[in-house]
């Protein structure tokens, strides 16, 4: 595959896999790229582009296998084995993601967790006893763990995703607001919702007849 | 300004608005598109396209004036003034939500909060008492609500959604599973952690030796 993927293009994939498996839940074994575009509002023509990176799916004019697309889309995204993942920081955020019932049927499981609060370190949450912060490297050592999950404040997210790196985890998903500095090797995503907030006020600010603003180009479409 | 602007773009400005607020706390006037891209990741010459997009800021070879970028960023973004938003749902995700302090100082401001739960009805969080959802529409009404929060259960958020754009809101910050119908005035963000670590999946099924695939040619950046 000598052709580089833009990261938004596998930014996509999952959303298509999540579509296709609801499609083959209720039975279907065709799905055009008009009608899943118009699910997922994105157009038709971007589907086919996106999908043509990784071959040849659809036939012309008779649409995509729901089937065998789907099982190509879980081996193209690695969504065909489980996954090892810690949480460190077991706050509110953190314990909304420890209870989060929707990770392991997709095959993230959750091993280890852990934390700096006395208080809440030996407390069990959604079967696992939560870990001092401060053993987490002699914890993970000798362990594979695929992705960390941080949700600590954002005064120690930095040390906490070295920690990682160091013990070996190659995917962080950083609820923390910054952005962290990791080695080129590790794959980073960020969960933030005010960068998310602040980017849909740009498509609101023209909204408001009270600013007297004119709105950008861009509301259209 | 009648070049349309890619939303990929758009999702990249908070994060230079931010870069740029860190800098100028710590006494910066001046910082060049290569100190602020090593500090984000991101390519200088992705910088300079991007601010292209809303005019002419950095003087060749000079940098960006710190302040002034991001005096024009917190325009371009609607980020200079107060934003009234409302959470439907409040479990786990949403309490964290209602108490998480990061949204206030940027001007994001929880004026209301609603949940189906009897239980939950009632009680306060964060100096918020939660409402029941099924007079969501009546208390919204005549309110001017720029933002939904909406953290129900993926069986409910169609309908929470539904019932948010019929009062007006413009802006939904979607942390169900789902991608909701909304109409084309209305934008959407979805938060959604297992489509995160889908997309970092793909990067990752390369690394480990024990599977024998090679990895795709994109893991080299």
């Amino acid at each position: 595959m000598p052709i580089e993927i833009p990261d938004v293009v596998i930014d996509r994939l999952p959303i298509y896999a999540r579509a296709l498996t609801a499609l083959e839940r209720s039975g279907r074994d065709v799905v055009s790229s008009q009608e899943l575009g118009a699910q997922l509002g994105v157009t038709p023509a971007q589907i086919r582009k996106d999908l043509s990176y990784f071959g040849r799916f659809g036939k012309q004019g008779r649409g995509y296998n729901v089937k065998r697309l789907l099982e190509e889309l879980h081996q193209i995204l690695g969504l065909d084995r489980t996954w090892r993942m810690v949480v460190v920081g077991v706050g509110q955020l953190g314990h909304a993601v420890l209870s989060y019932g929707g990770f392991a049927p997709q095959g993230f499981n959750i091993i280890e967790a852990f934390d700096a609060d006395p208080a809440v370190v030996g407390t069990t949450i959604a079967d696992l006893v939560i870990k001092p912060v401060s053993e987490m490297r002699a914890t993970l050592t000798g362990q594979h763990i695929d992705i960390g999950i941080v949700a600590v404040p954002a005064a120690s997210a930095q040390q906490v995703i070295d920690g990682l790196v160091e013990s070996g985890v190659k995917a962080i998903l950083n609820y923390a607001p910054i952005a962290p500095f990791v080695p080129k090797h590790v794959h980073v995503k960020d969960i933030d919702p005010v960068l998310s907030l602040q980017s849909m006020t740009f498509y609101l600010k023209g909204d408001q007849p009270s600013n007297g603003q004119v709105g950008p180009s861009t509301q259209q479409p």
